[in-house]
């Protein structure tokens, strides 16, 4: 491994080891060259009604593409490869002997450059995510950018540590008595074989880096199945570790693009071939559900969950109204970490103003929502445009069955006259009808559920976690004994709680290398960002025996 | 954590990590105090014929209890308390809060002293695991007291790093520009929940701690479902368990035992319970199967392996002759990392001494194991006794469809005339014939499979592996080239292998704190002892942060 490569290496083992603030790729645009955000705009711009001929192409017979722009609500026109399932199997087996002998250190060298390479391309995957997601701007230039860098890295320096956990090659001796016992024994991770990466709509890169770096590091060829409507980000950073693996003599093909259409899938039928063995997967839970029943298979899946927030009582509640509103607008509720249910106790929540009420609550989130909305500086950069028309009427539907207290505010976008936007709705409801509020209601929606008291608020949320499943949780108290209590009771049903959050720390928020995301032990999902195991599992320990 | 425990701790960390040589109990029996062979001795035949007392009790309106020993042929009349699946349920998760809350330095201690005082009682587990399993007295002391603790404090060993590997309180700061962005917080390995763990017939404490002491340190409440036909040894361990705990002030139930009987067995029932999380199971394949099926299950699971010998070339003949006859022998093949299938040139071997026809190795194979069992000083003690009727109907079952090379020889126990003994019956057959060698013929049986050379012998090897599973592979070869394509290719089968073993080094016996037992990746079992997916998904990181 070169020594830039290694030191990359170290720094983010000794990071998520202590788990303290640390970036391996600055998030701040203004970190980088000055031309940086014209240059990238302008490579994106060049993509639009093309074929994409980054990634290295194989024999094909027809291309595909349909990503539509939810700011401009056209299509982006880019063409894509298309391969059938059998194929990209074939050439997977075909370019992994090679990538399966290349060695750790050399395979963690490989992938750390087609990260800084990527680096270089922050602000062309920004546009691509942006106009395939509907994310804003910098959130698009973050999440597929630096934090997703930061993601592969993290997975970089983790699999690192444990592939060279244990020593490869030993004299064993054992005293016998009368003689010693000699043994030569060498011990390697043996990769596990085919890895299927299964990316979803809204975070193209982000969630897709994790799996695909750890198979790769591991020793096993990656096939990245992208979602059909956010296909060009992912393609960008497929197309460096593509150049990355040819300038060091292996084949592209060690990791390929799997391009479909909504109309015609192959997902299944590359999950369910013979040859694929790990299985990583983003997207709804009827299909990550069905993605965990495939028997012979590792699989690695995030899934929707219901997040839930417990309001008992606080400090300043404009404060906390703020920071609410802030993490139900970003993106328009479109995060898995979005917040959907807020339990507020029918007595309302005491505060060091003065109490209250329940309405007064639902109020004070209804109209912090509203002011950051209607601020034409912050609204329309916070919230972005919808990613797909299913999200809008979603929420739509859901109105129709409980009491409103703030609906959609129209949004112009000023740069986008034509984009899809969406305010979050407030509804209010009793505990009791969980029709309305006991499922997942992906966008920009969210439930002010009345309950009886806050140790009600805390069960409610506990048992939603349990059995829908939660990425995240937040809660406002001011009581230390309830505090522990919430943390205990929702740590019980593996869900991280985030206490009396305000100003710049927002729930959404998943720190690479300091906090893990998705816990792996809910219905949310099986596997998190990024414990051992999520590494571990992608190769096998072997111990040869020399007499 | 007291300093005596610590000390065994990081020893055992130090050893697992260096994979060398490492015995946290010695293996020998002179090595305990002169008179512990007799008082154990003592102390098994008290058990003969009453109830077990020495496991904490909870109501129960029946005792269990069918244990045979396979030397006297005799049931040895020992009664078990017999709990219903739902109250085993009902106690585990009664005992569970006191016992996660205790804190993984405490939970360490308390699991260490158990050891410890297992260790005290290793003649008496030897005893009763002679006469429940049919193992030789030494094999028995060896494999269910020191070799089985070793395993435990191998497990507990790598746990410790695990549940310590991460910061558990940190202050995160993160630079903003004009501010600085502080959140603090925490980080648990939260237990996964209760722990089954279903133990065989043959190794009733070796292949049971493992998964009983991994899942207890991470804080899970743990059933030991023994097999019926072999209890008291693990009766034994899970009584000083519970004994470490009460002295801990902590509940018994944190570890109960299960006992039932084959009519009306329920380990079902427990496994499909939706509060049991984690299951570790030894045994069949079919049930193993069903066990890895189990929806909402992390599991753990050593199934059926079908063990090849690949012989292309020795040095000395008679030196691996006689290795593989001990190793064939060695408790009448009962073992999983047992030879089955020896895979042989049809043009036969080449050595130091010259060429050998096919029909020399086979008669060399078949010399060496009559040799072996016809020596009064050796014979019965490497045999043992068959575990069960079965096991010897399959080994008659088998002769009758090929050519029996050499059939079992009757041997007498000077100690145990009744003793239900069977030598390795040699078989011969073509590799076309593959319904009589490709399926796991468990017991003493070696089939030599007629190759065509060995390349041939090789992908046989691996196929077998790959859809079969196997646990071990043992390979004589002189040639650098072939060993090196033999380690490769059964190596990417997931399965390690021994080369050229010889004098005191045996392919069936794997070493705590060095070689991996199981792999994980072939049908032969899910997991394998000891690699950190084997503790690390038996508890989730949750953190939570706090503004």
């Amino acid at each position: 491994m070169t020594s830039q490569a290694k030191t990359q290496i170290e720094q983010a083992i000794e990071a998520q080891r202590n788990r303290q603030f640390y970036a391996a790729y600055p998030e701040n645009p203004k970190a980088y060259a000055e031309d940086a955000n014209a240059k990238g705009l302008e490579s994106f711009q060049k993509y639009l009604n093309t074929d994409f001929t980054g990634i290295a192409e194989n024999p094909h017979q027809t291309r595909v593409g349909e990503e539509v722009s939810p700011y401009m609500m056209v299509g982006l026109g880019v063409q894509y490869p298309f391969y059938e399932a059998e194929d990209l199997v074939t050439y997977a087996r075909n370019a992994w002997p090679a990538w399966r002998n290349t060695g750790v250190e050399k395979r963690a060298e490989i992938l750390v450059n087609s990260l800084n390479n990527i680096a270089e391309r922050f602000f062309e995957i920004a546009y691509a995510t942006m106009h395939t997601t509907g994310q804003s701007f910098v959130m698009s230039f973050q999440a597929s950018g630096p934090h997703a860098n930061d993601r592969a890295m993290e997975v970089l320096s983790l699999a690192y540590q444990e592939l060279n956990r244990f020593e490869k090659s030993v004299e064993w001796v054992k005293p016998m008595g009368k003689f010693d016992l000699k043994i030569n024994k060498t011990f390697q991770p043996i990769p596990r074989g085919i890895s299927l990466v299964i990316g979803c709509s809204t975070f193209p890169t982000w969630n897709t880096v994790p799996g695909l770096y750890a198979s790769l590091i591991a020793g096993n060829p990656v096939i990245v199945k992208p979602h059909p409507k956010s296909i060009l980000p992912i393609a960008i950073v497929v197309e460096e570790i593509q150049k990355a693996l040819l300038e060091a003599g292996l084949q592209a093909n060690v990791v390929q693009m799997a391009p479909d259409t909504l109309a015609n899938p192959i997902t299944k039928k590359l999950a369910e071939h013979h040859d694929v063995k790990l299985i990583d997967y983003t997207g709804g839970s009827a299909f990550g559900d069905y993605i965990e029943s495939l028997s012979g298979k590792i699989t690695f899946t995030e899934k929707a969950g219901v997040n839930s927030v417990i309001l008992d009582s606080v400090n300043d509640p404009q404060a906390v109204f703020n920071n609410i509103a802030f993490s139900a607008c970003l993106y328009s509720g479109q995060m898995c970490t979005a917040p959907q249910n807020i339990f507020v106790p029918e007595t309302g929540i005491s505060t060091a103003e003065g109490h209250l009420g329940f309405d007064d609550v639902v109020a004070g989130i209804g109209n912090a929502i509203k002011g950051l909305v209607e601020n034409p500086k912050m609204g329309p950069y916070t919230l972005g445009a919808i990613q797909n028309d299913l999200t809008v009427n979603r929420v739509d539907e859901a109105k129709k069955y409980t009491q409103v207290a703030l609906d959609s505010i129209p949004v112009q976008h000023p740069d986008f006259p034509d984009a899809r936007m969406k305010s979050p709705v407030v509804m209010v409801t009793e505990a009791s009808n969980v029709e309305v509020w006991q499922h997942e209601c992906f966008g920009p929606a969210v439930f002010v559920v009345k309950t009886k008291d806050s140790i009600s608020s805390l069960q409610l949320a506990a048992k939603s976690a349990s059995s829908l499943g939660a990425i995240t949780c937040l809660c406002y108290t001011t009581s230390e004994a309830f505090r522990d209590e919430v943390a205990a009771t929702m740590n019980e049903a593996f869900t991280p709680v985030s206490f009396n959050f305000t100003g710049a720390a927002f729930v959404n928020q998943h720190a690479a290398f300091s906090d893990f995301h998705v816990s792996g032990g809910n219905p949310s999902g099986n596997a998190g960002f990024t414990n051992p195991e999520y590494v571990n599992r992608r190769f096998v320990w072997v111990g040869n025996r020399f007499a």
